[in-house]
């Protein structure tokens, strides 16, 4: 059956009837999701993120596939604030000669990844459109005060981790990977994480920013970055999409975090591959990308 | 300029530059927006809506009435719940060939209708696409637990009640039109309200909406609805995009309502339409559309 036969109401009352709701006081059916708020001392969380058809994904590919990366899309985001995801909006904006199964299929995947952190997702909106698929995930969540990490707040002679291996995420991991939730929680909750972030455009893009946000610049040792089996030094710089994390901690912590992460997370690599330095390193203005810091 | 000579980070930034910040811990350029929490007692009221090319507004449509458009559809959803609104996330998925100065002008509008209702934009996405624009903005507020309102929750003899006029929206009013949430909060603020959701697809389905709910029937007195100049019944029936408010409210209180109303928005027509009635009245399960019940 395709989608303009069906009508929202009933696409959007069947695709919302096996969410769980242990915090949802009232929902999809209602105008706004109204949920408990955060605990007192907590700070609100929001992100918002899209996939688009021929931008983010193939035409062809998995709906299933298409809903677990829209919805991890802002996850890594919360992974890179070190915030707790609780509540989750869905806006589908598809045509109306896609079948109700391909959307079936791409909300089994959303409902897959939301689940995967325990995520509700509380409410959704559809649109028709003359155009391509795109899906719009909006998140709220959490963090406690103490635990925020953000972009800025590196200091010089901090080290740069990052986690897993970098490069040539389009041939598989794009649609499959899981947000590094687990691991910044761990991380702010036995270390001080001075700045934080995920890697979603590329290292050769995202390390700039953050040293940018800290008002620093920073040195690389490029042959020691963790490489995804097949990918070359400059797919990990340039390819993107790795969503893994990128973090600065004192040098003073080194030895305590190297161990307590291998054991705590024997198969996933942690690689320093540089630090930060004083800011007069990218002062030259004619540096545009973040790519010529590489050379 | 066109979008694709510039660049996201470059866009975002620019056009978040003059936001207001009174609320906003981290934001843009950031990861997540980090906000304080709501207060503690209160809920977390949340709610996403899109609007896209060629469905919601025309390609020639003024992007400042757009902008405005598309952030004042969700808000109305926070007038239906009787909720403050705080903060705005904006996904914008635009074509690379669309002007800037087209984007900076749906920014405008954007801002001036969060402005409005004294909401911050705390964070937004671009993402290029090979169709039409589309622009979707997810809102988080609160609600006093003891203020918020549902669909559900009418009462069989409550009178029915709508703000404003129906009919003929997509004239001009789809694109101007002013959320009821100053008129909702007195409305809770003063009143028991039992049951109350915004018009957005037209009386003629929403009311239904309403009665199924709070598991009742209704009744209309059709020649009594309040009609936008040049409209019709029907008009005021299907047209849909009204934003008005529809509410159910105990008939004891209707002289001191219609009192207090006249006081307090003489300029705004508050129209007794009807009555909630048991729900045997709308058992038949032939009858699809809330049209049919008002014959």
């Amino acid at each position: 059956m395709k989608l303009r036969q069906l009508g929202e109401d009933r696409l959007v009352k069947s695709l919302l009837r096996a969410l769980p709701s242990n915090q949802l006081i009232s929902s999809t059916g209602d105008d706004c999701a109204v949920v408990k708020s955060v605990a007192p001392g907590n700070l609100l969380v929001l992100k918002t993120d899209c996939v688009v058809e021929r931008i983010h994904f193939q035409s062809a590919t998995d709906p299933i596939l298409i809903g677990w990366k829209a919805m991890m899309r802002p996850l890594s985001d919360f992974a890179a604030t070190s915030a707790i995801p609780q509540f989750a909006l869905i806006t589908l904006v598809v045509p109306g000669t896609k079948s109700t199964s391909w959307v079936e299929k791409l909300y089994r995947g959303l409902r897959r990844a939301a689940s995967r952190f325990d995520v509700d997702i509380v409410g959704g909106e559809t649109s028709a459109t003359p155009g391509p698929v795109s899906i719009s995930v909006s998140v709220s969540g959490f963090v406690e005060r103490k635990r925020r990490v953000s972009r800025a707040g590196g200091k010089s002679g901090d080290d740069l981790f990052v986690t897993g291996r970098l490069g040539g995420s389009l041939r598989r991991k794009h649609l499959r990977f899981v947000p590094r939730i687990e691991e910044s929680r761990w991380l702010t909750q036995n270390f001080q994480i001075h700045a934080m972030m995920d890697l979603s455009d590329g290292l050769g893009i995202d390390l700039p920013r953050l040293a940018r946000a800290s008002r620093l610049g920073f040195e690389i040792k490029i042959e020691q970055l963790p490489l995804t089996a097949g990918a070359k030094i400059e797919n990990a710089i340039s390819d993107g999409e790795d969503y893994e994390l990128l973090f600065a901690i004192s040098p003073r912590e080194r030895d305590r975090l190297q161990k307590a992460w291998r054991k705590k997370f024997p198969k996933l690599p942690l690689t320093r591959i540089g630090r930060l330095n004083p800011q007069s390193a990218i002062r030259n203005p004619k540096l545009k990308s973040g790519y010529v810091h590489f050379q």
